[in-house]
């Protein structure tokens, strides 16, 4: 059965805009925390642990977000993130995050496990390979290519 | 002919992660900043001067990035918006950033004209409208219902 | 005796620089994180529920921030805050961040109760004053004249 | 006669929070533009060319903010710095904000010239230490310890 990966985050006055709701752009901010909090807490694979400095990372190649309703001061927000997709040295994965079942936007994101300074893929290590499997909704795994 | 509306930022100390790149949800505030400055210089038309206090404004519908390849501290990046559709009270946006003809990335994005309090879409103002309509690439205007 | 009130945060990907360490402007969301929890789960007295997009809220008058060492990615952030003085409506917080120990840095800040869009101070609410006295670290009360 | 480094921004929709002004976190981020344009545009010693991902940089001592008015969406901002002491391997800076003659924020900074990693100050090159004195506002220079 496929695991989900949560995190909870309050939406703060930092995050709000003119109009008193959420501004976009610090949606992405809360994503990649929740994406940080899955390499590391859910896969055991940090960021740090990567040597971000050396330039390896998991750099992201394409997010796509849709918004279903406006989040507002103080409201509790739920993300769930699943894995659509693994491959090589690729993983897409969905985001959905809400308000007490009000879906507030679903997102669907591909990274790369690679080193930036070199331009270069890498196969993702076995252990956070698999598992990120129990993340999978997926019933094929590791046909594409990348 | 179509119309480009064009604006250059130079990428900042505050834009970069710890692998010394631009952390991309920092782009997002960048595709804000060409949206808001396409509204008020392109079209007349500023977020300022829509009312923002009493809710009206033109919230993030959809958002799509494709990252092409990393920027780095000091580059100049240059943003081309068009219009790909224009519909009754919504528009699909196209931004496309480089740094001397290197593509950095390509962004869709479709956003509404609406009043976020009433939870209610508006149509665009007829002069917005025309102006924006210089800005269209594609041939077949508003056929869409939204 | 003074009460503490305190908060833990762990470093982001996202509030860290290319040197590898927290930008200090993240600090500053941070410290505003913290005086808006402050407020609203020591004091019972939120900023959403002083009605911000009426004018209302409690706007900083002058801040400062001697930085003693660097945090890195993944730690564990401790903010704890008191209240150095206590005015008619006005307040002035002392925010002190460590990790395990280790001092990050030392916050003060002073900050008034008051309506922006009128530009009129007011003074606190009786029981909010009340429960800022809770967390005050001088005898003295209420000499000061804002 | 000291010169003066001069940086001008428009509010962004990104600088302001619910109630309509700039956000303070977000004048930190300016204020790390401005230093960081003065660094590479006034003293021709630019942060990228320090080598930052190697630890070197300008890493901030202490920094105070004194606020006099807010600062609202698309106004023109004016960021007038200069240097009011200049030490070995330190330098304190003022920032003054201002729209149009009003005054938004005074910011007192003190930087210190090291390396990070290894927890070491060093002493200004020659070349930006001769260019940085041009900005000193006051008659004495050199006596400070650091």
């Amino acid at each position: 059965m496929t695991q989900t990966f949560t995190l909870r985050r309050q939406v703060e006055f930092n995050h709000c805009d003119p109009a008193g709701i959420v501004f976009y752009p610090r949606y992405f901010e809360m994503i990649s925390a929740v994406v940080e909090r899955f390499f590391s807490d859910g896969l055991g694979y940090s960021w740090a642990s990567m040597g971000l400095l050396e330039g390896n990372g998991t750099p992201m190649g394409d997010i796509s977000v849709r918004f279903h309703n406006p989040s507002r001061l103080e409201e509790w927000l739920t993300f769930d993130l699943t894995v659509k997709r693994l491959g090589r040295s690729s993983a897409t994965l969905i985001v959905r995050c809400s308000c007490e079942d009000e879906p507030r936007f679903t997102c669907e994101a591909t990274l790369v496990h690679a080193n930036i300074k070199k331009g270069r893929s890498q196969s993702w290590p076995d252990t956070a390979r698999r598992r990120m499997e129990r993340y999978l909704t997926e019933t094929e795994t590791g046909k594409t290519p990348a």
